[in-house]
C-alpha cells in the first residue's frame, strides 16, 4: 500500500506536507516551480528519489509558466528555473539527476512550448512510475538478505515517503514483511528533525510491523547488546568508490554495525549513484539552520548565545558498507567495478 | 568558579533544580530524605558524583528524621532509610559509595542518635570538599594531555552541576582554559533529556569558554572530518577492567574517536571505579520511562501507539578508552592493574 508522496493532478503537484507528520496528515497543492522549491527546502518533501520526482514536476509546472507568460523566451527562462530547481539542495544527487533527465527531453522535444511542457509532464510520470517499480525491485532483493525473524535497526525515513511512494530501505522491510517473515524494527528518531521518529514510525504502523523508537545515540548500544540483525538505511549519494551519504547519524550506526559484525545495508536506486563523484570526499555536505538543532518545536534548549552546528548529511566509508542494494540486486565491493559493470555507468539511467 | 550543586544550609540540602536549566536557575531546599530520592530520580541532581554527595546529605536528613521520630528503633529504621537511597538510581557507582561511607559512620558512632545525625552530616561536608579537591587534581592531570589551542567533544554534562561544584570532565577543560589555553567545545546535544545543550553549554558560557553543540547523530561525523582533537567525558561506573558505563550515545563517540586515531579520554574519581565488577557486563543499565523519548517538551513526536527504549547509559569497552584520569592521575591500559596499583583498591577510598 504505497503511500501518494507526490502525485499529479488537475495541473498541479499534490504533495503531502511531511512536517505535519505524524499528527496531521495534510496534502498540499502547489500550482508554482518556486513553491516546489520551497518545500524542498522546508522538507514538506524530502527524500533523494522524492525530491527528484517532485522536482521534475516542478520543471513541469516552470514549463507552463514558461509557455504562458515567456513564450518569445521559452527556453532561456526555462533553463533558469531548471537550475534553479536543480540548486533547491545539495547533496541528494537524484535531484539534479532529475532535472538532467529533463533537460534532455527539453533539448529533443519538437514543437510549441505547451508541447515541450507536456513533454517534461510526461517524463516526470515515467520517473513517478519507475520509481515505484524500482522500490518493487529493491525490496524484492533485499529482503532475500534478511532471516526469517530478523530485527532491523533502521535511520531516518527511507521509506514511501522518501521516494514515489513505496521506498528504499523500508521497501526491503516491506517486502520481507509481506513475504511472511518475522520482521521488528528499530527506528532511530533522527534529530534534529525526528523522520525516524515522525515518519518511519508512522510508515512502519500502517504497515503492521512492530517498530520501536530510539534516541539516535542510544543505536550504538543497542547494536552492541547483539539485539540487531541488519542495518538497513537509504542514501542521498553513493560516490563511484561506494561511498555513502545519508542523513546525520548513519556514520554512528555503520560505526557500530560493523564493530559487532552486524550487516550494514544500503537501499537506493541506481539514480542515486554518481560516478562523477571519485569517493565521499566530493559530496557536497548541507549545513542547515542552527535553529533545528537549539529549538525543537520553538523551545530553546541551549542557552541565548550559544549556537550550533548542523550538517544535515555524513559519509559512510565504503568500507564500512557490507552490500548496496538498487533495482539490478544486491553490490558487493569493490562497488566501482560492480555497480558500473552492467549496462555502463548506472547513474545515467533507470533502466537495467 | 564552582557551581553551588549542592549544598548544606540551616538544617536543609540546597540543589538546584537542573531540570529547568538554562531557562531558569532556581534552588530547591529539601528537608526530607524522600525528597532527595525523588529528586535523585527525577534528575533535578544528576551526575554520579553529585547524586552520591546529595544522597549522603538524604542520609543525614534521614538520620535527623530518625533521632527525632524513632529514636527507639534509630539504627534499624536509619538502615532502611540508607537502603532506600542507595536504590534511587542503578548505574552510578559513586551513590552506592557514598551510602556505604555513611554506613561505616553509623557503624562507628558512639552516643545519642543527635550525635550520629551529626557525624554523619559531618561525613557528606567531607565527601563534599573531598569531591571539589579530587575535581581541582584531575583539572590538573587532564590539562596535561590538551595541546594549547584545541577543540574538544564532550558528551552530556560531566561538569560542576554532575559534582561538587567543578566537574571531571568539564574540569579537566576548565583548567586548560585557566591555564591560558585555547579551548574551543563541541557539546553533544546528548538526547533524550539535552543535558549537553542545556547544562554543559550553560556552564561553558559562564566560563566564558566557546561552545557549539552538536545532535548527537552529528558527533561522529565532526570527529571523522578531523575537527576534534581530544573526547573528554565523565563515568558513571568503571569496572574493574576498565569499561566504562557513561550516559547513552558514548559509545558512538568513543568508535568514532577510535576510528579516527583521535584520544577518548575519561574523566572520574576513584569513587567511580568500581572493582567489585569485572566488567562491563555486571553493570546494571538504567531503563527510564520511553516518555522522555517520545514526548520531548510534552510534544509527542511519533505516533500513538509508538514506544520507544531508553537506556540511560551505554558502555564504552576499555579497548576503545585511550586514558582514565582520576585524582590520582592519568592511568593508562592495562586498567585493572593501574587503577589498583596505588594503596589497593581504589574504589573503596578516595584518599590516594
Amino acid at each position: 500500500m504505497p503511500v501518494e508522496t507526490v502525485a499529479w493532478r488537475d495541473g498541479s503537484l499534490h504533495i503531502i506536507d511531511q512536517t505535519r507528520l505524524p499528527a496531521t496528515f495534510s496534502t498540499k497543492a502547489l500550482t508554482d516551480y518556486r513553491d516546489v522549491i520551497t518545500a524542498i527546502q522546508r522538507l514538506e518533501v524530502r527524500g533523494a528519489p522524492a525530491i527528484g520526482i517532485a522536482a521534475a514536476y516542478g520543471a513541469a509546472l516552470a514549463a507552463q509558466e514558461a509557455a504562458r507568460e515567456h513564450a518569445a523566451s521559452f527556453h532561456e527562462w526555462l533553463t533558469g528555473a531548471l537550475a534553479d530547481l536543480r540548486a533547491a539542495r545539495p547533496t541528494a544527487v537524484d535531484l539534479a539527476w532529475a532535472i538532467d533527465r529533463v533537460g534532455e527531453v527539453v533539448g529533443r522535444a519538437q514543437g510549441p512550448p505547451e508541447r515541450v511542457a507536456a513533454a517534461i509532464r510526461e517524463e516526470a510520470d515515467r520517473i513517478l512510475a519507475e520509481d515505484l517499480e524500482k522500490s518493487r525491485r529493491m525490496g524484492r532483493a533485499g529482503a532475500a538478505l534478511l532471516p526469517d525473524e530478523a530485527c532491523v535497526l533502521t535511520h531516518c525515513n527511507a521509506g514511501g515517503l522518501a521516494t514515489g511512494g513505496l521506498g528504499t530501505a523500508l521497501a526491503v522491510i516491506f517486502a520481507a514483511h509481506e513475504a511472511g517473515k518475522k520482521i521488528r524494527v528499530f527506528a532511530d528518531e533522527t534529530r534534529p528533525l525526528f523522520q525516524g521518529a515522525r515518519l518511519t514510525a508512522w510508515e512502519l504502523q500502517r504497515a503492521n510491523i512492530p517498530v520501536t523508537i530510539l534516541c539516535d545515540g542510544a543505536a550504538p548500544w543497542i547494536v552492541s547488546r547483539g539485539e540487531v540483525d541488519a542495518v538497513i538505511v537509504g542514501s542521498d549519494r553513493i560516490a563511484a568508490n561506494g561511498d555513502v551519504a545519508n542523513k546525520i547519524g548513519t556514520l554512528s550506526v555503520a560505526l557500530a554495525a560493523h564493530a559487532n559484525g552486524v550487516p550494514f545495508y544500503v537501499v537506493a536506486p541506481t539514480s542515486t549513484v554518481d560516478l562523477t563523484t571519485a569517493s565521499g570526499e566530493g559530496i557536497p555536505i548541507e549545513e542547515r539552520s542552527a535553529e533545528e538543532v537549539v529549538r525543537p518545536f520553538g523551545v530553546r534548549i541551549a542557552p541565548e548565545g550559544v549556537s550550533a552546528r548542523n550538517p544535515a548529511f555524513d559519509v559512510t566509508p565504503a568500507r564500512l558498507v557490507t552490500a548496496i542494494v538498487t533495482e539490478r540486486g544486491v553490490h558487493r565491493p569493490p562497488y566501482e567495478v560492480s555497480l558500473g559493470s552492467a549496462g555502463g555507468p548506472i547513474a545515467r539511467g533507470f533502466s537495467a
